[in-house]
């Protein structure tokens, strides 16, 4: 039995999404598999889940939690980076020890756990991803990793190299704070969501041109892209090549991650 | 007489542009001063004035001339970050003397500017915020510092203190690249258009934990923010208010810079 716990450092989830979540979950996982949704996950405070003490409290009562394995991000949106600094310093070896799993607004802690030099910090679907179309394959990816580290759910790209994930714009936001991890070396995967292509394009300038030592960039999937006035006249294909051949990144392809029900999973650092 | 070149790094001018700039200054600085625009300016190449070659040439070609005074950002959008790893290696002397002056899009030149130790780079009003309701009295400002350096085109809060101003997410943006100046002991000048409360609310974590040793902040105008959903419940200000003080920056009141005809001359460095 694996005990997963869920904790929401950004938006809120619904009361009843614990029991959508077990219902979804029984038949692959039954009897394997305990989620713990932390009370902190149905709070309200504006934008949030809860004021940022409550958020970064926690997680750091799931993350510092013995009996657990995991800790799983219920959902994206916006807040992690407003608790990173207050969570960061209490983490003890229990969390040190436990697998990590989300993305989009989670970033921002995954990056910070990652330059903490966690080993089990991955990139892939949250809790709340059950929602979307084909969501059931989303979160029984994440639960295949976060209990079996099943192979099949991995992003299927992943080579020998270092591997680290991002939202684009929340790696653009996390450089040069205390927080980013050192990417030397790294193959990079990013995708994005929501953006405009001038504003794919600018944050793709600044993560060639500010993220050192690159191994090669892979772009996931950037996905309702608004449109452009005037139009923009290149695709994000064509500006990651571009920024690519300017910096002097490898252009390594596509990665199958995205905000998506088809998001794989990518753990940071080595396989 | 003052000899200004204009150059468009980021969005086009439209033709008719220049009769109707030239109309407007006639009253004020008839006889005193020369616009002349780079027929750059008036190219189209998807979102830009022209290919990045073009406007990267149009601004050295502006920039280099010995024979002018100034050299004047026509327009916002979004571009300059594009150009400016290809300009900066290619500006002589003559450049260096020169004073230049815009805002938001610009402001990744600008910073690469003062970066290289440019004496005479501010941030104010462009040439096309003539269109602006109340443009003629930005205009004027924006001449007024470039013709005269008229203390009262000058943002009136500036002290001893060296000073730089920025748009938010320009300035997010060029954090950790080659061309971020080092703002040790600055007081840092900021505003916002256009951007979701969230995101200027991340955008300010960015830089409070991001740009080392700021000597204060101030906080200019953040305009047309769209609505947050759910409701964000703090303001630019509050939000400006937490992050100075979980940082450690000063919070040094409002500034009167943004986007807009109201928008202040901030020469870079020491007034």
């Amino acid at each position: 039995m694996k005990r997963i716990g869920i904790v929401a450092p950004a938006s809120r989830l619904i009361e009843a999404f614990p029991d959508r979540l077990r219902a979804a979950m029984e038949p692959r996982f039954g009897g394997r598999v305990e989620l713990i949704f932390h009370p902190q996950c149905f709070e309200d405070w504006g934008h949030f889940a809860g004021t940022d003490d409550s958020r970064a409290r926690a997680f750091v009562d799931i993350a510092n939690d013995p009996s657990l394995d995991a800790l799983w991000f219920g959902r994206g949106g916006y807040g992690s980076c407003r608790i990173v600094e207050a969570v960061m310093p209490k983490l003890n070896e229990a969390a040190r020890a436990k697998a990590y799993l989300g993305y989009s607004d989670a970033g921002s802690m995954l990056g910070a756990l990652y330059k903490a030099s966690f080993p089990h910090v991955a990139h892939g679907p949250v809790a709340a991803d059950l929602h979307r179309q084909g969501g059931q394959a989303a979160v029984e990816r994440a639960l295949a990793w976060l209990v079996d580290r099943d192979p099949a759910s991995l992003e299927p790209g992943l080579g020998a190299l270092p591997h680290a994930a991002f939202n684009l714009t929340i790696l653009s936001h996390l450089i040069g704070t205390p927080w980013m991890p050192d990417l030397t070396g790294h193959v990079l995967l990013i995708e994005e969501v929501s953006e405009h292509m001038y504003r794919i394009d600018r944050a793709l300038w600044h993560v060639v041109h500010a993220v050192k030592g690159l191994a090669g960039l892979r772009l996931g999937r950037c996905s309702d892209i608004p449109d452009n006035d005037p139009d923009f006249a290149q695709t994000e294909e064509e500006v990651a090549q571009h920024w690519c051949a300017v910096s002097g990144v490898p252009y390594l392809g596509r990665a199958d991650i995205g905000h998506d029900a088809d998001n794989k999973v990518v753990p940071f650092g080595v396989r």
